[in-house]
């Protein structure tokens, strides 16, 4: 048994054209770019695709365009986190209905729950659940993190299949690899930063959940490869340049937006789709959308 | 000009029988304990009401019910909280449908709100809201809180209206009256947690906004009559009788949910209405509740 | 028996002219102006005191002249938080030696202890103390809270007596307060956090351990006066004139450091003593002087 | 030029047989295991060595000794980290004159100096140290990181030769790497958490400081070879029984006590030297020892 989900899988950004409104051109070009680009699957509705700012309507809409344009090449991920384990049933059985791979949800983030507590609510969310589920650790914004004990019982459940961890803690992340390695041979573990990917990988990871696949598919599924391979000096070489533009593009804004908005600025800029964003963002001025021009340029990134 | 909001509105727990079930009979029998309580308002859809766990769906039957409960008799104040502001803008309306009084909204809280991209995402709601607005500050839950030049800027705007001020820090709290003072008379400042209900109102405060006050309304009232008197040796004694109360009832269990499975266990000892509760929590088991039921017994809290 | 401690206990800036000396006269002059001033005892070498900036050398020089300055005329309480248990327990006895009444300790601060080892750690110090001791309950800095656990032990050890809290959080000041209620009546608990002066006071708490004594000293004697006689209107008053010297003269500077900045500026200013600062903080540049100058001039205070 | 420090630099525990008593004949004992063991330096007055926790006499005294043992065959690293200035000032001096070859700060960890402040403060420290210095981040502790800039404007300072990353964030420590590329060939990044090490050293990072080489030197120092030679597999394996004694010996303590306690345990029960600890800490009870002893042999971990 191998893990189900190996390599490059982005957190596709939502493209957006008003409040409430799907840029489902933009959609479409993004999906084939990524397709093309050799991504192993798409993760719609995850923190990069601002999925708690959208309403419910427009997530529905997203995940049946989505799925409609991947036409099956690859698998869909769909991201059902919510405070209400109702509406997160609920959205789960949508993206069944839409043909999506799997789901994937982080702690009920309103609420910090304790560690029985959210064993309990996965264990209630599980038998409602038509699809596999993946567990999207991201302590910063949920305020917990999947203990080893909620992982370990975690590796019981058939269902379940993977942690995507967005901790940036490799310490966390080795741990509960190795709580998986005998009992699960399945599982997948994905690392969120893509300042990490290389040295996840290099230890044994299977791959990674990262915003900038957006932008650069092939880049980012390269350095995949090589530390898969065991390319060393190649795998170091490709994180440089996942750290240039990590440098280049992430830092431009200020607040925990940056990242994000510095991915729709780009590739709106790339003419892939437009960067509305949902309150609480805004996209970027002119005058931050001219640097984050130029530095496209000296990174060399092109449509 | 006087405050528009003064005294004990409660926050109300969210009767339930079961998973998305309202206890409907329990509600009914909830808000009269409050209303001939002799608080001065209800606010729905709190934390204390375990809103973002709910479903939208059920969100919506309690608002109606509540309301049509009420009478009229006491102003309702509902919860829109969300991370999405189509949905808090939506739901602002079923409120004002109902027939609800005004609504509450903390900093959305998923993504951290940066200062300015909050005070944008509730200047982008005011022109959506039917009804007037307080601004509710949470920020261990939240990771946010509204800062001294946010609530400047609120204090311009004539359909805001309050703070509903849960951080804890009356530091903080005193700081944003002062900010009011002369500009804005008809502001309510109400304070959540109950241990500091007497000192703020001592110091110009407008009331609170209590869980215990689901429990025993008449308590808090009275408190805050003593307070708003300057009766300080009274006001001294019933704050003590809240502490017996929050020492009693709240920290029978462990975790955050402490308080809200006290009070909605308390409830259903007294036969008000069922303790079922959303995930991520659920209920005491039947040792605690027998330590529930002795405490109520030894602070003399009757049905 | 009554608290050992109440009123207003200035915890005093510590005078310098240059690194790692002491401003003797200026120290004289602020004795002076404390003692004259009403305060009810003097707490050098806290964190107002940037007691972990100074070397050991200068500390126990402040020491010396600090209790012959104040002649016996009211208490002195020296600081005597360390990272280590020895350290600690040296500078007591320097303290006992120069005439000290008592000593105060928070949690040791570089490893956040556990509540176990916490108070073993007070359990060892204890015995070496000539003086007895307060507690110093400062989160912020130590990382970790005397726990309600804590001190109920501590509330059995006679050579303990009392607590100051400077957490802001006046639910646990409460909470303490209620444990020592039947045990200690000979317990002091001092709060920390100025702006909490007149509420702790009105609730029962028996003073303040306030920076902003040390600039003016009667109208923090004044505020903790009207307060412990339950002058409501008055306390409000005057702690309304708190507020105004705290936004006035702690806002200055950015950072943590500018509270202890405002206060040794507006002291230099006033003529009381130098204004240096031991690293890692620096005095005010001219520009940010000017502005401390002229809110001196509109909040009416002068040498 | 080339990196003054690469490879495994332990960070010394510090024997103790008693209350401030040096445990001298176990510190020759440790000293000589570690330098055969073939380390590349010591790291002595660390957080591993307990360093805060310490007088300042056994502080010197261990350092006297240190060098002594060491005679010459590797470098000595000291720390000197403190709150006061001219204390580490003072500390430096006494490191040169025992013939230590470098000395190691953090921030000032009682103040959460501002990133401005921190600047200065190891710009004036800079002047009255007679020995090169190492910058050692430790967020978790001091409150605080050093942040890109200053890490910059140490790059332009001769006398700083490189940064001790303890804050298990890969990202920063990727980040730091990046700033000094050019600039600094000879300044060294040496990570702190040992379960980093495989990470780190191969994607370009020099070396540890890494707390379970004073258990199992050649562990460590293998580890490190093979990942600078970029062995993967065998990187890979040698950091997974790296792994193997995190969980065994780290996890036996609760409280961030832990890590120190299981590591002289384990030196203890091997007979390289005494597990005394400096208040807060105490050594284990006899039924963890028990633990640790049969987690020890189940390592093969012998003296």
């Amino acid at each position: 048994m191998t893990p189900r989900y190996r390599g490059i899988i982005p957190p596709m950004v939502t493209p957006l054209t008003a409040r409430d409104r799907l840029d489902v051109a933009g959609l479409e070009r993004l999906v084939e770019r990524l397709v093309t680009g050799g991504v192993a699957g798409l993760f719609a509705l995850g923190t990069t695709g601002e999925a708690p700012s959208l309403s419910y309507r427009l997530r529905r809409e997203l995940i049946e365009h989505t799925c409609r344009f991947v036409r099956g090449r690859i698998p869909v991920l769909v991201g059902i986190t919510d405070t209400s384990l109702v509406e997160s049933a609920t959205f789960a059985c949508h993206a069944a209905d839409c043909g999506a791979d799997a789901v994937v949800t982080s702690a009920p983030f309103y609420f910090p729950a304790g560690q029985p507590e959210l064993r309990e609510f996965i264990e209630q969310l599980l038998p409602e659940l038509p699809l596999p589920l993946m567990l999207y650790n991201m302590p910063a914004l949920t305020k917990t993190s999947f203990s080893g004990e909620v992982v370990s019982w975690a590796l019981d459940q058939e269902k379940i299949v993977g942690l995507k961890d967005s901790s940036g803690d490799l310490v966390y992340f080795r741990r509960m690899r190795r709580l998986a390695a005998a009992a699960r041979p399945d599982w997948s573990f994905l690392v969120g930063p893509e300042e990490l990917l290389a040295e996840s990988v290099l230890l044994g990871g299977h791959g990674g959940i990262n915003g900038g696949a957006n932008l650069h598919p092939a880049l980012y599924v390269s350095l995949y490869e090589a530390a898969k391979a065991g390319e060393v000096a190649r795998a170091r070489e490709l994180s440089s340049q996942v750290m240039d533009l990590s440098e280049a593009i992430y830092r431009v804004g200020r607040h925990g937006s940056a990242i994000i908005k510095g991915l729709k600025c780009s590739l709106s800029i790339l003419g892939v789709c437009d960067d509305f964003m949902a309150a609480p963002f805004h996209r970027f001025h002119e005058a931050e959308r001219e640097i984050v021009r130029s530095r496209l340029d000296e990174l060399g990134i092109h449509r």
